[in-house]
């Protein structure tokens, strides 16, 4: 482990805070009048002092001679009383789903308290391989969020010699290597392929025994795993997960030495089921914290980011000192970063976070390594706008110019009616089901059927320009309009499109080709939605708030005026390329039977 | 941060354990009825079976198929329902105290369920340097105990360069750094030297910052440290604390995220004093560890280890499941080792305690690393007797035969009557008076007054060789044999002598100079007690229950039969020589002031 720079801790930074703190120089900021929480003892030290030098906090204390640590340039801050608590950390998150890059994503989570967040960027690592990886590592070094970086361990989700689908990049056991020397890697990512874990699969072993070598902690993802199985994961040293759904199976995780991320995100959402265990008095939580996962714009705009699940457990009846543990000192101590974060005490990085009240977080003066972001909910400090290399803002080359012909399907009828495999979909669910449904053939194609709710779809390759499109239909979206396009597709993220209207998809594709990767929604031959993701095809490049304003107005103007429900669709279509969770599912090379781990014909053989 | 080998987890072992809790390989240990300590959560889990491969623990669980993890060779142990919990660990104890070897104190140690150490080499080093160190790694890596290391951070205790004493060895920054390469250490050693923490000085920032560098956790020894002189010491980087005496001290500390070890050992006892803290509900004490510092071999092998801090935790109403995870779980996220060891889960070591009570623990099977060491009782494991480098073996080195009148004061005047700076000492004590007191002269020999409990002391460079020789008389010691010589004076460990009559004196000499070291106790020309100690002169190379034998004996037959109580003149002699601690010591180079830092004549210049 390669911490970031600003965790540097050398003499000279040592030998400031203790000439500071002992009154032999003046201080940066002296913060009066705090009730500190100390999340160390669980208690609340009211009318404590703060006093930070540079990065880190020099002392805390009731001080007596306080004047002696203020000179001509010394920040004085009445706190008035407000609790100071120490800068949350999010252990898991995969900022890519806020649509955001790491600068406005670091914008809007510091806004709401967030000081550190260990992420995974397994979305541009799909997309763009290690050069994904290291440009957020680049990135997050101008960044006063300290955002720590999770190998992802899974890329590609399938091997690519199963051909099941075109892949844009792979991560291999070389790549993680490579990757654990640089600074700021601190993990590896989810280690989704528990089925090679549990049958002792040589390549995922090797990943993450080298990630250990190098001190990186090795996060889960283990969803329903209990008993030997369960085990069986963990034996490989995987310490952490954050797919518990239920409270037995969080608490069997817990019993064997495993920390559970409990996960609060946009679209999955744990905490309800799982706060039992934090209600129970005779439960000890040291080894529970909260999580994010995945967090679109708008929720992270509207109701933040860790402060928002602190503030439901409270809202479940959670105490908010325990609350506020899971997201500071517990992640902290995970991290094995105890040192540097997590708790507001002398020679820490100084990460505080001010809220009037403990039992409603409401950050609204956040300071990191000892640097005023927001103060009484104003922003203080400029972000600066990053510059991207051109190949990660030129992603998507599907090789030709698409034809409508490329995107519906052709039967041998010429007229009639013909069986066809299709894929049933469950707008909040990610699981879908293999079907078989009659549908008309007109001069040879075979038609979509608005009545059963089933569309077209596609799947093109965009990272190889390879030409290959992957072609079916969709049962069950609800989508009501001509055409969705989006480069968003777990985990590949080749472009998906679908709709009733050849001319219309293709007018999408054609579109989020010429925007370099996005969302676009086109209805009779009209946009009416887009969304301008050119960062690999998975971010935007504009200002957090530009691309929350843009976001928020597109799906009302999409609700109001077409009743369509933005998210279902967007969601459950980013998911339909993923051939790795049940039943089946369209790539660019076709329909993948998921049980089965390969092709099959869109129109069953014996047709 | 290097782990011994014992910690190295590669694939091959990762796979024998996935592969025997999927059943397909038997498994080496299969424990049932066992009702395990969950530390994590702090639950008792009935009847869980516990399964065994190599040195880890595969699975734990209420499995329905267990016969499918018994092989031929498979070894089946019924728990009988006994209470199962994480093997011990000591955050912070030296060795040498306890007269043993690192084998033989192991031997002991793991007999009362402690199964990880830190050892901090402090004596070794000052009588061997960097070589006494290392010979502790090297032994260690065939013992069954876990011995970690501490690099001593002040060898020696005062700066050459003042000449106040001849030291035995040191050990600088470069030595820590070469030290810190090397597989076993874990942390630097209680910074002693706070003075000059919090005065900023290169020197012991150096240490420090390296120490850092290299991933070891740094020790404190702050007793009494308080407000900004506490957080100026723990901005050097230091984040843990044992030698904390008091209540509110101890909670500061904890507040301002030190990890405080509440001292429980043979002389220095704080548990009592600082138990309030663990009485508290409202306090989290995740912050807090047991350790023993310093632990004699009487109570190590009479009373026990940790067993016996816990247990008197628990008599003191301390939680049990409290108690032991000050001594498991805490420790073992303090070191950033729980991948490892404090946990009774899977991937983790095999480090076993079976305890029929849990309200009273008496360790009756031990294992460690999957290896049985203990069974009911019984010791399983063969301790093989290792084997010294004769520089070990050889370090009393005095340069000259000892003649009486080395040992006696002279003075200028032939008879009369003179006054002379003496040392007042106060058994169990660590502190020292400076008195001035009239002592008789006869012949130009200034004689010991036995009705004021005025002896003759002497300090003997035992290292080098140069016949450096400081004389002194010593106040209020209380022995009334002849003499008593011993090799353990902190923290140069030279050879310190004192005595009533010089013929016995020098006998005494003669005597720890022939054995190489030790303790010799003469009255009357005859040997009324001896300890060899002849490893560096502080241990013992016997058998531990050799040892603790011929311990027990002597001190019992000096008490019945000359009322000589052992301990208390043994430690307040070992703590005459140490330059550091107010107010007055001897060492070879004669009386040292020590708030002056000088040396000081013996007979007062106005005289």
């Amino acid at each position: 482990m390669v911490l970031p720079s600003i965790f540097k801790y050398d003499i000279d930074e040592r030998r400031e805070l203790i000439d500071t703190i002992m009154g032999r120089k003046p201080a940066d900021i002296v913060i009066v009048n705090a009730n500190i929480l100390s999340v160390t003892t669980g208690e609340v030290l009211e009318n404590y002092s703060i006093v930070v030098k540079g990065r880190r906090i020099a002392g805390i204390g009731r001080y007596d001679d306080l004047h002696k640590y203020i000179g001509k340039k010394t920040l004085v801050i009445n706190a008035e009383n407000n609790y100071v608590i120490p800068g949350f950390i999010d252990p898991h998150i995969h900022i890519e789903s806020s649509l955001l890059t790491p600068t406005g994503f670091a914008k809007l989570a510091l806004k709401h308290g967030t000081t550190t967040i260990v992420a995974d960027p397994h979305e541009i690592g799909n997309v763009a391989g290690i050069k994904g990886v290291i440009a957020f590592i680049e990135e997050a070094k101008n960044l006063p969020l300290k955002i720590l970086i999770d190998i992802p361990s899974c890329v590609p989700a399938t091997d690519p010699r199963r051909g099941l689908e075109t892949i844009g990049y792979s991560i291999d056991v070389d790549d993680i290597r490579k990757l654990a020397e640089l600074e700021g890697t601190v993990g590896l990512g989810e280690v989704m392929d528990f089925i090679s874990v549990v049958n002792g699969n040589k390549n995922i072993l090797e990943k993450v025994e080298a990630a250990t070598r190098y001190g990186l902690r090795v996060n889960g993802h283990a969803p329903l795993l209990r008993g030997n199985t369960l085990d069986a994961y963990i034996n490989a040293g995987i310490y952490s997960d954050h797919e518990t759904l239920a409270y037995e199976e969080a608490l069997e995780k817990l019993r064997k030495g495993m920390y559970v991320f409990i996960r609060e995100g946009s679209a999955w959402r744990d905490l309800e089921r799982l706060s039992k265990i934090l209600l129970e008095d005779k439960i000890d939580c040291r080894y529970c914290c909260f999580a994010s996962d995945d967090l679109n714009v708008l929720d992270l705009y509207e109701k933040g980011h860790m402060d928002r699940i602190i503030n439901e457990a409270i809202e479940l009846g959670i105490d908010p000192v325990k609350a506020i543990q899971l997201a500071t000192i517990n992640p902290a101590k995970y991290l094995h970063l105890d040192d540097h974060i997590g708790v507001i005490a002398p020679g820490r990085l100084c990460d505080l976070v001010f809220t009037k009240y403990l039992n409603y977080i409401e950050p609204h003066t956040v300071i990191a390594n000892g640097e005023i972001i927001y103060y009484k909910g104003e922003l203080k400090k400029e972000f600066r706008k990053p510059t991207y290399s051109s190949g990660l803002l030129k992603t998507v080359n599907i090789g030709k110019n698409i034809k409508t012909d490329d995107l519906i399907v052709k039967a041998s009828i010429k007229d009639g009616s013909i069986k066809v495999n299709i894929i049933e979909v469950y707008p909040g669910s990610t699981l879908t089901r293999k079907r078989v449904e009659e549908l008309k053939v007109e001069n040879h194609v075979v038609k979509p059927d608005p009545r059963k709710d089933i569309m077209y779809a596609a799947v093109i390759d965009r990272h190889h320009g390879t030409g290959n499109i992957g072609r079916g239909f969709i049962k069950g979206l609800g989508f009501k309009a001509g055409a969705i396009a989006q480069t968003i597709a777990h985990d590949t993220h080749n472009l998906v499109v679908a709709g009733y209207n050849p001319n219309d998809m293709k007018k999408a594709v054609d579109r989020v080709v010429e925007i370099q990767g996005g969302v676009v929604i086109i209805d009779n031959g009209e946009i009416i939605g887009e969304i301008n993701l050119r960062y690999g095809g998975l971010m935007s490049i504009e200002e957090p708030e530009i691309v929350y304003k843009k976001y928020k107005s597109m799906i009302t103007r999409l609700k109001e005026e077409y009743n369509i429900m933005f998210e279902a669709f967007f969601m459950t279509l980013a998911l339909i390329s993923l051939p790795v969770i049940p039943e089946i599912r369209l790539t660019d090379k076709g329909l993948v039977d998921v049980s089965k781990g390969e092709i099959i014909p869109l129109i069953p053989s014996h047709e």
